[in-house]
């Protein structure tokens, strides 16, 4: 397998971080996103939609967006519930954090580490942080009594909340109000096979 | 099951042509969301997140994120491939939609239609429409050699992608630049136990 990679993107981290846990080995093309790497006709022509991580899998078949990376190699493995509404469950998490948490959490960090000071992309940056509290707060309610986000155990919804949301930081958030928040994230850095998010395989 | 339902919303249209092509028979609780529907205390216990759709499942579970509804009520069924490669091709155009695709198609037709000719909001139509005009791009793309998006079958990654796609007009797009997806519009259309976004069941 190879996958095109992005060593400051979450979204790549993601990808990186199951695969470690799986014990999996791949190949990383890394592709340079502040230099346009993924607007070349040859980055494009593997993904029309111009981002990463993409994964190329054994058989040659390019496959985008972290989350459905995730589950095609999770499927069958503990990193999924058995149950159908477990499945489904993971997959509400992984929605909520595509569309309420990284647009928000992952984009103010965006901005705030890869723009210059004087750009005026910064003017969205008290929205996009107000938005992002929000999902904390939807998340800190949910963690009060749980562990994890799905059946009490760890799973792919955790590990696609937790790459943006252990960089918070970066993009300006304060977690302290978020003290479940804050405990979940110490308990997925504890598990088995972790990887920080600037380790490479090999 | 019970619907969480509003009739206006392309996300909870997802579901009930799903629903009515499995010829399933459900209850409808309509949330009028231009009226605080999602952000009463009941609803916020139902879906902290404060959105629709949510189903509650027949063992009491609520379930929220329309495309996360979709794959529970689809799995093992033709609505999904067989294989891993193909429903982790159908979660990829299921996440492009929420993140590349609603946001921009959804929510223009949105500020279009539910806010008034001199809100604020108005003001961000053309970055909207632009990015909008982009998804339609990837999709034209795409099915230009395609008639469906996974497989050449009739999936959820079609119903995902119907629902705004198809009312894209109410919020100032005009596809006739895209003709594959005006005509992939048409053949979802054709497809038996279809039903318009204005029709309830039973």
């Amino acid at each position: 397998m190879r996958l095109y990679d992005n060593l400051d993107s979450g979204n790549c981290y993601k990808v990186r971080l199951l695969l470690a846990q799986l014990g999996r080995e791949y190949e990383v093309v890394e592709v340079d996103t502040d230099k346009g790497g993924t607007r070349t006709p040859e980055f494009l022509a593997i993904n029309p939609n111009g981002r990463v991580p993409v994964l190329e899998t054994d058989d040659g078949v390019y496959l985008a967006e972290s989350n459905a990376i995730l589950w095609y190699l999770a499927e069958r493995t503990e990193f999924l519930p058995n149950s159908a509404i477990g499945r489904a469950q993971v997959l509400q998490w992984m929605l909520f954090e595509q569309y309420s948490h990284e647009p928000y959490v992952a984009v103010a960090r965006y901005i705030t580490r890869h723009l210059p000071p004087d750009h005026p992309r910064r003017a969205e940056l008290p929205e996009r942080r107000k938005q992002g509290r929000a999902a904390f707060g939807v998340m800190e309610t949910h963690l009060q009594s749980r562990r994890f986000f799905v059946d009490d155990t760890y799973s792919l919804a955790d590990i696609a909340l937790y790459a943006y949301s252990h960089v918070a930081d970066q993009g300006g958030f304060d977690l302290a109000p978020f003290p479940a928040v804050s405990r979940w994230l110490e308990r997925v850095a504890a598990q088995p096979g972790y990887i920080t998010m600037t380790a490479r395989p090999g």
